[in-house]
């Protein structure tokens, strides 16, 4: 029997879903604080002409303004795939408390991968992190997504 | 004899020096393609209730926004401060053809110090770098910020 997706991640998941038909990259994101959920959003670089407006850092930023608290403690970031170093460090700047990611990122993950940023000795402020919830659903969008561009 | 600073350069500093009489940390950023100053920005941190909001962000929103083109290929980033992990990141996402920056961030930097982004197997855009343009007034800008603020 399979584990019930943790409600955050099932967001993530149905953004990035939604975005990958409007043909982003499917990458969603939710932050929570607490049982309420802030925000959920998804890749938005098509939309926005903005290579930076990765999921995460428009969730991060959703979250801000919908808060006001200039800051997320307490906070926790739901994203189906693994961050890069860009959304690492806005993840450490912004404070959040705990990072929950679905999909490795073998090439541009900067958490498990790469810089694995959060493990550097200069990183100011490490999210407790657990990645590979729901994986298997966000690396299949990921990998329909790209199949049928390349096609 | 000093070396007059690059004129992208003292745009930044400019910025970074109003920024910093406005309370925000006193870091500026310009974009410029060819010999156009296509953004100049300073952090808005404070002004956004934004920790993401550094400089560079601003300015590369700002240069995506005017220029329409969706990337920055041919766009040099001037920049007062070594940039941080999420601002390498954005940098190499823009795909920037060149980074110059002022003063070394030992403790917040990613470019020459903590994960030395761009040196990373795993960085997909490695723009030019050129470190300490600036520095000595760049420094002393940050300098006399926080000894104000901690006095």
């Amino acid at each position: 029997m399979a584990f019930p997706l943790p409600e955050p991640m099932r967001l993530a998941l149905d953004a990035a879903a939604r975005a990958g038909e409007a043909g982003e990259v499917p990458v969603g994101a939710v932050v929570r604080r607490g049982g309420e959920v802030v925000a959920v959003v998804a890749n938005r670089m098509r939309e926005l002409g903005d290579p930076t407006a990765h999921a995460e850092m428009e969730a991060i930023r959703a979250a801000l303004a919908r808060l006001g608290t200039g800051r997320l403690d307490g906070c926790d970031l739901w994203v189906t795939l693994e961050p890069c170093a860009m959304c690492a460090g806005a993840i450490a700047h912004a404070r959040i408390d705990r990072l929950y990611y679905g999909a490795a990122d073998e090439k541009g993950g900067a958490v498990a991968h790469g810089p694995r940023f959060f493990a550097q000795p200069t990183c100011h402020h490490r999210p407790e992190v657990y990645g590979g919830i729901g994986e298997a659903e966000a690396a299949g969008l990921l990998r329909r997504f790209f199949a049928t561009r390349r096609a």
